[in-house]
């Protein structure tokens, strides 16, 4: 169905007054987007009247299948086993993905995940796993599927050629101001997962001063659309809520963060970083329906998960072996007086980390970055390194990111809550 | 100020969230876009936003500023006597200017009148005035003032360097569903009127299903942001608000409109739109501080309207003798019963003679269109002539906008209010 400048001008006319549009309405639009038929200002305007007027959790429900169908599809059907996908809305020191997919997968889901890179001040777990020397994360739809049935699991890069309408629509979102939107958000998450095909789906909502989600209400009203448009796609969706206030693991930047997903995998390092793993790949058996098989905490300590990644790297044509764990700060943050640390902004680190990437060498920016030698609540002295810089990083930056006050700050916990 | 794209997508994002714009971002984000810097994608989404979210008068006045300020301006600093223009929102029979104009001029106002192009269903002055053979209604600013001063009045042409913003964003506004905004309303109809440069406007805002303004509380709403912005930028804005449930005058088409204005002029057509065009002149005489000089209703009677008008045409090169004033019908419409005339749908109407007017060749379209026979609330009979119709005019389509029906309307006033 074409619509013409009329069609599109009584479409945008009907969200503009707050009215109900049909799934062949919104079908139109996307495709009519998609195809060229309609450019980006008619776009633009109706992208705005949504973050005004607000969608229906149908007319949701039809963006996202819209948005999905746009270009390729990867079908699960006949597949043996219960196929499962993760996705996180963005957060710092972010490496969870790193951790739970194998974990998941060593518990026995077949974990088909696909990745992104990193946006705006969050990191990519494409980046991340590209610092192993020749992984390959650009993987053709039969690669994709072989290796998730052969080793379990597969983190591949979504194409450009998967839910195409998404990385259009989202390009538009971020120069028009239309991104803040409950219903824009949840269908552009949920139409790459779509788009993938697996029926059941973990979605990990950061929440926090360093998210895209700032309280636990706008976390919540966005995973309760969630959940209620995939079922109407037919998805069985499970969401975390985690904290983003300061960043998750102690290390922000690519290699950095590698490195200390492996150590995690390795049961050498139980901070948040392994908490918040455990708890999504334990949501991933269970909306799997693959709930007490065998728990996440004992696929960890038995070198289970480590091996499930080593299967997955080498599949994908990874050298682990290869990959450089030691790295020298090129400078320390010190604390400038004894206290408490009360806050560390994650939000800031992840900008000084993301504008630090885009001014140095490819090979640099992986593995520039810092790591956190305190986190919130811990004493410090006067002269205590709170962080350890790596790279063309302003150590000065990094220390007005980490607040020092004299009163312990109240630990918060890390899963705030489970839909 | 160049704002470059996270400067645009501020400003969006600030009125987005319901915020008041200061002036050099709304001067930063018209200069933007006029001068190409900015695409249409931000504007639209801006437009949306303002659609949705409204603006202050403040904001209102500075939009309109910008815009004015986009192109050429008239200066009529050092001239003579008082300097008026005058715009209509835009109706179906609406041939006031070509009446009011002449009859201002006549009683010693100085019409300084810039006009456009039909819009949608409703007519535009200069395609009625090029009707007479020979009318230039391209006038340079030069031409414009002289004859202004010299004969009393001029109807010309807004050009495409008057205001320029206001035409790009009105070409937007069309296509993206974003018109219907009276902060935008009235900045696209100032915006010109202050490129134009007169201190003294009056404005007639139709009101009714013929008009862009459906009710009287929208008309008033319009009329009130108009008359406060004219007054933040230095005019006198005067606002009548007038009806436009059926034509105003019983000509419809741009020949016809103007064949019916000439017998105005000529004191043998004492009607609506003599009425209206009275009102409206009057207005024209107050806001220049003419009141009490001499009345519109003695200028027509006198023939000294009639004057300003031939010498108005020949000043801009038009032969009145060699227009053609002897039209003959192509079909005639007739009573179907005995009855009232309940309503004449002026939106229909208006449709149907621009979408004929979109078929036919230029010299036919300007000869064709229909006129009224019999107005709301005269008594018919039937098989009684209620239309005749000129040209590839569907006889049957202008029946159904014609609604005989067993009671007598109540006459409605056709000057609803005055600001």
């Amino acid at each position: 169905m074409s619509l013409g400048p009329a069609g599109v001008r009584a479409i945008i006319d009907k969200k503009r007054r707050g009215g109900t549009l049909e799934r062949d309405e919104i079908e139109a639009l996307v495709n009519g987007y998609v195809s060229g038929e309609i450019d980006d200002a008619p776009m633009a305007a109706w992208l705005m009247a949504v973050c005004l007027t607000g969608m229906t959790l149908d007319e949701t429900a039809h963006l996202t299948r819209a948005m999905a169908m746009s270009g390729d599809t990867i079908d699960w059907a006949g597949a043996a086993g219960p196929i499962v996908d993760k996705h996180s809305t963005g957060g710092v020191g972010d490496a969870v993905t790193l951790v739970a997919v194998p974990l998941a997968a060593a518990c026995g889901a077949k974990v088909a995940k696909l990745s992104g890179r990193a946006l705006g001040h969050t990191g990519g777990t494409i980046d991340k796993l590209e610092c192993i020397p020749g992984l390959r994360t650009e993987l053709s739809i039969h690669e994709f599927r072989a290796q998730v049935m052969r080793v379990g699991c597969a983190v591949a890069a979504a194409t450009a050629r998967l839910a195409p309408a998404d990385k259009m629509m989202y390009a538009l979102r971020d120069r028009t101001a239309t991104v803040a939107s409950v219903p824009l958000i949840a269908a552009s998450v949920l139409s790459k997962k779509v788009a993938g095909g697996a029926p059941a789906i973990v979605l990990d909502v950061k929440v926090g001063a360093g998210a895209f989600m700032r309280t636990l209400d706008e976390g919540r009203a966005l995973a309760e659309t969630m959940i209620a448009v995939g079922s109407r796609l037919d998805r069985r969706v499970r969401v975390l809520l985690t904290a983003m206030d300061e960043p998750l693991a102690d290390s922000i930047g690519d290699a950095l963060e590698l490195e200390e997903a492996l150590r995690t995998l390795e049961g050498r390092c139980n901070g948040r970083l392994a908490d918040v793993a455990a708890s999504v790949a334990g949501a991933m058996l269970q909306v799997a329906g693959l709930r007490g098989i065998r728990g996440p905490a004992d696929a960890l300590r038995s070198g289970a998960a480590l091996r499930s990644f080593s299967e997955m790297v080498a599949a994908q044509n990874g050298r682990l072996a290869d990959f450089d764990r030691r790295f020298s700060p090129s400078s320390e943050v010190r604390a400038r007086a004894d206290g408490y640390v009360e806050r560390i902004d994650a939000g800031a680190l992840g900008e000084i980390v993301a504008r630090a990437k885009d001014t140095g060498s490819e090979s640099d920016a992986r593995r520039l970055g810092l790591r956190l030698a305190k986190r919130v609540g811990d004493a410090v002295s006067r002269g205590e390194t709170l962080a350890a810089c790596f790279g063309a990083l302003d150590p000065k930056d990094v220390a007005e990111a980490l607040v020092i006050g004299p009163q312990r700050a109240e630990p918060r916990p890390l899963v705030l809550a489970t839909l």
